[in-house]
């Protein structure tokens, strides 16, 4: 009987695994059942916008974080998938910093050429996985969410591709309880406009912090305060930006800072990152790590070292992105059809133990960029991935945060070479901070 | 060996069953083992207050529905619980329409009076309910959110008391995508002072839309439009309150209505009601109703013909609360005892289905208060549970309409009589319009 594997997710990640299945069945090899599941009424995981905030129309909590007018935040440059150039499905360059919707439309067109959005079922959420020693086989229960039933199916090997951006870090700080407006998560940010004329204040000191509150800047808000617990981001902020220490409480709208400033405020957006959360996964199967480059208890960052049959897709903090997870899910792919033998436990865990030696030793961006590098380079040397520079990618993001550096509000409107094809991307008709209007159709036409 | 009881939620109706066994258990009955699981950090269900919306700081569905500033929108006096009147916890007589904060602590001063509290988990989220034919026993698959760990249990019964006011029902309409304020759900409401001199508007003609219409209004609102798919509400409205017919779609910040009117809103707030939500059942335990007077396939309105070990608390649609689940949970207790023989399941179904032939010829208001108040008559009937004078109740609620129709932004400062003490309620030091602090100490102060 042919071996059966369950995706948790129709994300970047586990269409990965979709991919690198389809890859090996096309070069002629005999593939296991597929199922992916996706509680989502599309694939695409994050990169979906939905209105919707907390829980959805079926009672489940939403999984998009996404926003409106959120553009890539890094060159896709650096994201492309190796077997599917921006050029080919675009026909033509286009310029490095795209809206959502236009990274939307690429990842889909990679799923659609593909032919593997088939075996997705959408609307199935994935309640429960339970792991069977003696017949060594997993049950999933999965509910299907436009019928209301739930059902259970055997299989061999699960993977774990859910995201961890989709679960917030809420933290309380005094006088929540009583402030006069709203108090969310970055989770839960869907518009800017609602902030229009508004001071508000962003508790943290991460990507999310600085690209809301930047977007908050641009559609008009009358002032944004970043509060940082360990250290500032310290780009040159415009006008209106600022950064203070942090936030030690609330008296109605007054916010106080540990450097014993104060300034009224309209809103709080929380912006404390992202929790692992694996609420079908039994304790014995389920990863508890913080947000790092290397999270422990994975080999090669994907094989579950407790059970070498459960694999994680995605799970690590992220400079790469879409082709990181190829990389991942080829490995992955080749470790579930035994074309890669694992080591044995002891070895697994050194491996992980020299990984994670070397990331706790990380001092700055640039060396972290190159720890994840070395990481991708490690996965592809042993798959058939196509070839992908990732030298020339890693000398990108080194670019890329340089640039931020020079102009937070004006980086996104440079431009790199491709990867794959060498071609440099075209500038944008329209520099960033100007750039109101984010649909596909405004970005792609002819500037 | 003892039988075994899970309680999930300790909400009213949990504490209600917890209530009624402690009750038998101090008359000299030997009562079962008996566990409450409850997923917030302290019990009391919705009368707890958080500032937190859609997920909490461990990953799972917020469970409060609570806003700020909220009064109750009924007389105590059809509340009361038969075994603690309100002169009991507070010493004296208060007025009719106490805030949360003053419900809150009448709820909890019954419970620490009894020692109930004993057998509450707090922070524990019921995973999953199976039941096995052959050893007839459930098993409770809970997770320790503070441990973030998983066990399982077995009990003989199953008491299902998570509310039904939790899980928001969250329609779509046209322009929701680009709408450049807030889109939200009652569910997710706070704080009035979101939308001081904001145009807000409502969608729904139930109780939320009209209370948090009201709060709005009375907090400082600019407008406040109600949207209704039936019919109006038809309160006498204050200036910059009105109604209208179902929104067919947003423009922007126009929305536009089905009579061909249109006006701009900042703000949509979906007062659309709740869904019956029990991720934790499967199929064949799962209660499927809307919100009705009598959902169908329980008997006596809570034991689940289906499977009669397992019980239902509270699922009904509501005039009467507090009081209603007591008499649920020492019915239910009761059967659970061995004290009531439930007849075969032939004769169930034809109760139930009496029931809800009688519930659909239902015409008005009037008329559902009678009913409910004959179901409640049904079930204290069997019981020991003390003396409740229901008939009085009924009149009560039909003078509370009465007011309510009278006045909406003055019916709650009426007063009304205990059905328990037969005192007359004072009157509030201040009219609720003007009472803009809801503190349990203000309102308590002498006027």
């Amino acid at each position: 009987m042919k071996s059966r594997i369950a995706i948790i997710g129709a994300g970047p990640s586990g269409l990965a695994q979709l991919r690198a299945f389809e890859a090996a069945r096309r070069a002629g090899a005999e593939i296991p059942d597929i199922v992916c599941y996706e509680k989502q009424a599309d694939y695409g995981g994050l990169w979906n916008y939905t209105w919707r905030t907390g829980l959805d129309e079926t009672g489940e909590a939403v999984h998009g974080s996404m926003y409106r007018f959120l553009w890539s935040n890094g060159p896709k440059e650096c994201l492309e998938f190796a077997d599917y150039s921006f050029e080919e499905h675009f026909g033509r360059p286009i310029p490095s910093y795209p809206p959502r919707a236009v990274l939307h439309d690429y990842i889909k067109g990679r799923i659609a050429k593909s032919g593997v959005a088939a075996y997705i079922r959408l609307r199935h959420i994935v309640r429960n996985v339970s792991y069977d020693e003696t017949t060594a086989k997993f049950t999933v229960t999965v509910k299907d969410l436009e019928h209301d039933t739930l059902h259970a199916e055997s299989f061999d090997y699960v993977v774990c591709a859910n995201g961890h951006f989709s679960t917030p870090n809420v933290p309380w700080f005094e006088g929540f309880d009583n402030f006069p407006g709203r108090v969310l998560h970055a989770h839960d940010f869907r518009d800017a406009n609602e902030w229009v004329g508004k001071n508000i204040l962003l508790v943290g000191a991460s990507y999310s912090a600085e690209d809301i509150g930047i977007q908050c800047h641009k559609y008009g808000a009358a002032s944004v305060t970043y509060s940082y617990r360990t250290r500032p981001m310290g780009f040159d902020w415009p006008a209106g930006v600022e950064e203070r220490p942090l936030l030690t409480k609330l008296v109605g709208k007054v916010a106080h800072f540990k450097d014993g400033t104060s300034r009224e405020v309209d809103a709080v957006i929380l912006c404390t990152g992202y929790q692992h959360h694996f609420p079908f996964l039994p304790d014995h199967l389920r990863l508890k790590t913080r947000n790092r480059l290397y999270p422990g208890g994975l080999y090669k960052g994907i094989v579950y070292t407790d059970n070498p049959k459960l694999i994680y897709i995605g799970m690590q903090d992220q400079f790469y992105t879409f082709n990181m997870f190829d990389a991942q899910a080829w490995y992955a792919r080749d470790v579930m059809l035994g074309r890669i033998a694992l080591p044995d436990r002891a070895a697994m865990e050194a491996d992980i133990a020299a990984w994670t030696a070397r990331e706790e030793a990380l001092e700055d961006a640039s060396q972290m960029i190159d720890f994840q590098t070395e990481y991708v380079r490690d996965l592809l040397a042993e798959t058939d991935y196509p070839n992908l520079d990732v030298d020339r990618i890693a000398e990108l993001f080194k670019e890329w945060e340089h640039h931020k550096a020079e102009g937070i509000l004006t980086y996104r409107d440079r431009s790199y070479p491709s990867v794959l094809t060498g071609t440099m991307a075209p500038v944008h008709h329209t520099p960033w901070m100007e750039a109101l209007d984010d649909s596909m159709e405004t970005f792609l036409a002819q500037g």
